[in-house]
C-alpha cells in the first residue's frame, strides 16, 4: 500500500513526489507553512491528495497557534486557511479540505470548547479527512469496475492514482477495482509533460501493483486509439462544474477529443468533494499558470533556448459533451451531467 | 542562414541536431558510413534533409570506392545504397535521393563514362539536389504565404524548417515566407516529445529570425486552439501516400484531429520527393519504431521507472479527411487529393 501523506506526531509525512521515481524519500513538514510548501511545491499533487494535506495543514497550524484562549485562536485560524489556499488555484478540493475544517472550529467555537479540545477535534477531523478519502476511492472503484470491460486497455493520463490521493486512486483505483473483481486491464499511460507524473507517479504506481503498464509520449495516445489499442480513457479531475465540464491536468481535453473522433468512452472519475455546484461551467474555473521553467529545464538540463516565450497552463477544462460518465463515490453520473450531478451530490 | 548540412572537400558538414539549442557544432562526416551514421542517429533529421544527406552520402560512398574500372564499381555502389537505405524507414525523401542519385549512376554508366566522370558527376548531382531543395522550399513558402493570413498564428508541430531541408524549410518556409512578404505572423511551437525538435530546433530557428515563438507542450496545443489562440496549423510531413494520408512526426495526427474539432485550417507542407504515389494509402506506410530510451531518459536523466513497457513510434499518419491543403514547390493541392497530387506531380 503506498501511503501519500500520513498524519505523525511530528506533522505531515509525505513521499516527495518530485523525487519519484527514482528515489522513495517520506519528508516530515512539521507546521502549516510547511505544508503549504508542500502542497505549491507539488511535493504533494493530485486533487484529492491536496485536500487531505490542506485539512491535515489546518490541524497542525491550530496545534502550534500561539493562543491561549479560543478567542485569540479565531484570527489566527483565519490566516491559517488565507495560507494554505493561496498555494493553488484549480483543484476545489483544497479549498473543500479548508471549508470543512472550519465549519468544524465554526461549530466548535459556538459550542465554546476549550482550546485542547479544539485541537485535539481538528487533528481528528484531518485523520478522519485522509481516512474518508480512501473510502471514498473503494467505494468510486467498485461503480467505476463495473464500466471496464475484460481485457480491456485503459489510457489514462497523468496521475490520478494512489498518490492523488490519500491511497488507492481515483482513476487508478477504478483500475485497481476492476483488476481486484478479476478482470485482465492494461493501462497506457501518457507521460504528462511537463512535469511527467505519468511517467514518473503513473507508470511506478501500476509497475507496483503489477498490473501491465505501456508509458507513451502525450502525443502518442491519439495514435494509439486510431490503431485501436486502446478500449477507453479514465482520468482524474480537479474541479468539476455543475454542468459536467472537467478541469483536470493539462492535456485532458486533447484526449477527450481524440477519444470521442475514435468512438471510445472517456470517463471521469472523481470524490464528491471535487464537484463545485457554485459554478454552472468549466469557464469560470481559474487555470494555474506555473513556472516556464517547468517547460524549459528538466532536472537542470535545457531543452529549449533562451529568450523565447513558453506558456505552461497547468490544466485545462474538458467540456461536458466529451464526458461519456462521471464516476463518483456515491455513484455514477451519466449525462446530461446538471441534474444526475446535482442528484449524486444531494442523494 | 542556417546550414544544416554542406558538400564540403572532407565530407558532408552538419549542424549536430542532437546538441541544439544549447551548442551549435558542425562536425564533418568523412565517408559514407559517417554519414549513415548521422542519419539513423538524427545528427541530421527531416525528411527532405534526409534526402539531401543520403544523396551526398551516395557522392561520398562512390568518390572513396576502392574500384579501378567502373564495372567494379557496380556492386559497390548498390551496397552504399543499402547501407543508406537502412538507417531510417518512414521518410520516402531518403529513398528518393538515393534513387535519384541511382538514375544517374546508370545513365552514366551506359554511356560508358569513365570512373572520374563518374564520380565527378555524382558529386555536381548531389550539391544540385541541395541546391534544388532549397529553392523547392522558397517556392513552397511563396505559395503557402497566401494561406496565412495577416496577423495570424499558427501551430506547428516538430520541426520542419531550416534544420529539416537544405535551408528554408518546408512548414517553416511557409511561415517565413509569409513574414516576408509582410505579414505578421506569430508561431506556436510544440515541445515534440520525446526528441523535442520543437522545443530545440523549432523555437531555436524562428528565435533567430526574430519571428515570434511560443513553446508549448504537445498536450497544451487542444488548450490554445480551443481558448482562440490559433488560427491555422501547418507541418511538415516524410511521406505522403497517393490519397493524401500523411505520415509525419508523432502527434501529428491529434493535432490534426483537435484542429479539425475546433474548425482550424490544417496544412501540410511538403515538397513532391515526399510524395510516394506507389502506395495507395497511409497505412501501407512503414512505421518507425525508435528506442525506449528516448522516452525514459533525456540526456542521462531517468524520467519512468525501470521495468516497465514503453512505445516510442517515430511517426503516425494524418488520414486525408483532416488535411485542409498540402502545399508543395509546384503549387498547392487541395481535396480530393488522388486527383490534385497526381496533377502536380506530373505537371
Amino acid at each position: 500500500m503506498i501511503k501519500t501523506l500520513e498524519w505523525t506526531e511530528e506533522g505531515v509525512m509525505m513521499i516527495d513526489q518530485r523525487l519519484l521515481p527514482t528515489e522513495e524519500v517520506y519528508p516530515v513538514f512539521k507546521n502549516y507553512l510547511e505544508v503549504a510548501f508542500a502542497i505549491k511545491e507539488m511535493v504533494v499533487r493530485g486533487a484529492p491528495a491536496i485536500g487531505v494535506a490542506a485539512a491535515m495543514g489546518v490541524a497542525l497550524g491550530v496545534r502550534d497557534a500561539a493562543a491561549d484562549t479560543p478567542e485569540k485562536l479565531d484570527g489566527i485560524f483565519d490566516h491559517i486557511c488565507e495560507v494554505l489556499a493561496a498555494t493553488r488555484p484549480t483543484a476545489v478540493n483544497l479549498f473543500w479540505g479548508i471549508e470543512r475544517m472550519r465549519g468544524l472550529y465554526q461549530k466548535l467555537r459556538s459550542e465554546n470548547k476549550s482550546l485542547n479540545e479544539i485541537r485535539a477535534a481538528l487533528i481528528d477531523e484531518a485523520k478522519l479527512v485522509h481516512k474518508e478519502d480512501i473510502e471514498a476511492n473503494r467505494s468510486m472503484g467498485r461503480f467505476g469496475a463495473d464500466l471496464i470491460p475484460d481485457g480491456a486497455t485503459v489510457l489514462t493520463h497523468c496521475n490520478a492514482g494512489a498518490l492523488a490521493t490519500a491511497g488507492y486512486g481515483t482513476a487508478l483505483g477504478v483500475i485497481r477495482a476492476a483488476v481486484e473483481a478479476g478482470k485482465k486491464v492494461a493501462v497506457y499511460a501518457d507521460e504528462t509533460r511537463p512535469f511527467l507524473q505519468g511517467a514518473r507517479l503513473t507508470a511506478w504506481e501500476l509497475h507496483k501493483d503489477q498490473i501491465p503498464v505501456t508509458l507513451i509520449t502525450d502525443n502518442m495516445a491519439g495514435h494509439f486509439m486510431k490503431l485501436g489499442k486502446i478500449d477507453c480513457v479514465v482520468v482524474g479531475a480537479d474541479r468539476i462544474a455543475s454542468n459536467g465540464d472537467a478541469a483536470n491536468k493539462i492535456g485532458t481535453y486533447s484526449v477527450a477529443v481524440l477519444a470521442k473522433e475514435n468512438n471510445l468512452p472517456f470517463y471521469v472519475a472523481a470524490p464528491i468533494s471535487t464537484l463545485d455546484l457554485n459554478i454552472e461551467t468549466g469557464e469560470q474555473i481559474p487555470i494555474e499558470e506555473r513556472s516556464e521553467l517547468e517547460v524549459s529545464h528538466i532536472k537542470g538540463i535545457q531543452l529549449s533556448p533562451d529568450g523565447i516565450s513558453i506558456a505552461n497552463p497547468a490544466f485545462d477544462v474538458t467540456p461536458n459533451r466529451y464526458i461519456s460518465a462521471i464516476i463518483t463515490e456515491k455513484g455514477i453520473a451519466r449525462p446530461p451531467f446538471k441534474e444526475s450531478l446535482k442528484k449524486l451530490a444531494e442523494g
